[in-house]
Formats: C-alpha cells, structure tokens, sequence
C-alpha cells in the first residue's frame, strides 16, 4: 500500500524522519500517560488493530505497547492538532499502568523549589512487569 | 547565568537542538490544550514568570503565549516523565482559548472513517484575538 495515497496520513506535517509526536492521554481519568512518537506505519496499524502502536526512536523498530508487560492501550479516540504535527490518543490504560516503572504516568515527577520531585507511587514492580528481565 | 549548571534542568534530556515537547493540559477541564516547545531560556522565564514562555521552532525566538492574543497561560503545576524528554505543564487557560483558531485547544479535528473531522467550535474569531493582522 502505498500510504502517502491515504489522504488523513497526508494530512499529518510527519517531521523529516516522518515522525509525529503522540500524547496518550487516559479516557476515563484525563491523565496524560506518555509521549510517544509514530510513524505511517505505526499509525495505520494502530488503527487496524485498535491499539497504540509507536515507533521506538531508540530501538529503531515498532513498539506494540504493552507486548511485554501486558499493559495495552485501546484506542478510544484520535485527534490532530491545528499545524498537523501532533496526535493526541485517548485511550483505555489495561492494568492502568503505563509507565515502564510500574506507574500510571510517565509525568510522576512534580517540579518544586528547582527540583524534581517523584510524587506519584508504584502500583506494580518492573520485574513482576518484565519477568523475562530477571534472566539477565 | 550558566543555565546547565542548575540541576533541574541538566536533569531534563534536550534534543540535538537543545529543544523539549512541552503539553499543556487545561488543570481544571483536564484537556489537553496544545504541544509546542521549549528550550532552556523558555523554561526558566515560565518559572520566573509564572506563566507559559515556548520556543517558536518557526519564527526561531521565544513565544510569550498570549502576548497577541492576551489568551495566556498561567503555570499550576509542571511534570517531567520517566526518560526526562517531555514536559506536562498544568495550566490555568486565559480566556479557554489556546488555539491560534479561536478555539479551546488546539486538538479540534477527530479521526472517523478515513478522515479528520472538526469536533470542536470556534469561541472568538481568529481577527478579534489578533487585530493587528487586519492591517495586511
């Protein structure tokens, strides 16, 4: 398939490594749970499939959310910004965890008097999550 | 000042242009408002501020947000995710609108079959936030 022919993929200002940021935001709290980024690729099968898939940017490959941990998100809604260069996903959080350390949100640091402070809890452990890690 | 050496900001992880994605998310609707960016001066002045400075990647200077319009943003809270490359700013939306279009947030079109639909109404016309630009 040739995805620059599908006019709503052509519609997306994709940067120069024909990327898009992707904000996950959770459907049902309104917490914003991540930035990702995707590609054509990444998009059309999160459509067809009916959950978030990303392009991982460090791994260089698809990133099936959730393969490893279980923690699906199911796409709920899509939305494009004004300029075209950002998605916005509202989703449902399976296991409401969407962070890699076992939280709900990657934004579980709070700036306060010039630091960071981490102010959200662990609701699972990353190794009860990534139980093929311990091999290592 | 030497901005790399105050640690909360050494601690967020800059792109190659020394730029973050920073999502401001309306603290009383919950919406997600819009995405731009920041880099360290742009930070700093929200901070000493109060309210939100970007970095305008096309017009390559700082972005007061509202400085046209009046449709400012005052910080409530900022977050920080996991990998330190994103920014959640809490904001208390001047006017409910963000868009440059007039309308709430920037995130108006909806995916529905193949397409990008606008959702969401405009609140004030584009020449009544911007009367400079009727000059042209």
């Amino acid at each position: 398939m040739d995805e620059d022919n599908i006019d709503f993929l052509a519609q997306v200002s994709w940067n120069s490594e024909g990327l898009v940021p992707a904000i996950a935001q959770d459907h049902s709290s309104g917490r914003v749970l991540m930035m990702a980024w995707m590609n054509r690729q990444s998009l059309r099968l999160t459509l067809e499939k009916g959950r978030m898939v990303y392009w991982s940017r460090s791994r260089g490959k698809l990133w099936r959310k959730g393969e490893s941990s279980g923690h699906l998100q199911l796409l709920r809604e899509m939305r494009l910004d004004c300029d075209g260069d950002t998605l916005l996903l509202s989703v449902e959080q399976v296991g409401n965890i969407a962070c890699h350390t076992g939280r709900n949100s990657c934004f579980y640091r709070r700036y306060k008097n010039s630091r960071w402070e981490t102010v959200d809890p662990i609701i699972a452990l990353p190794q009860s999550m990534y139980p093929q890690s311990n091999a290592k």
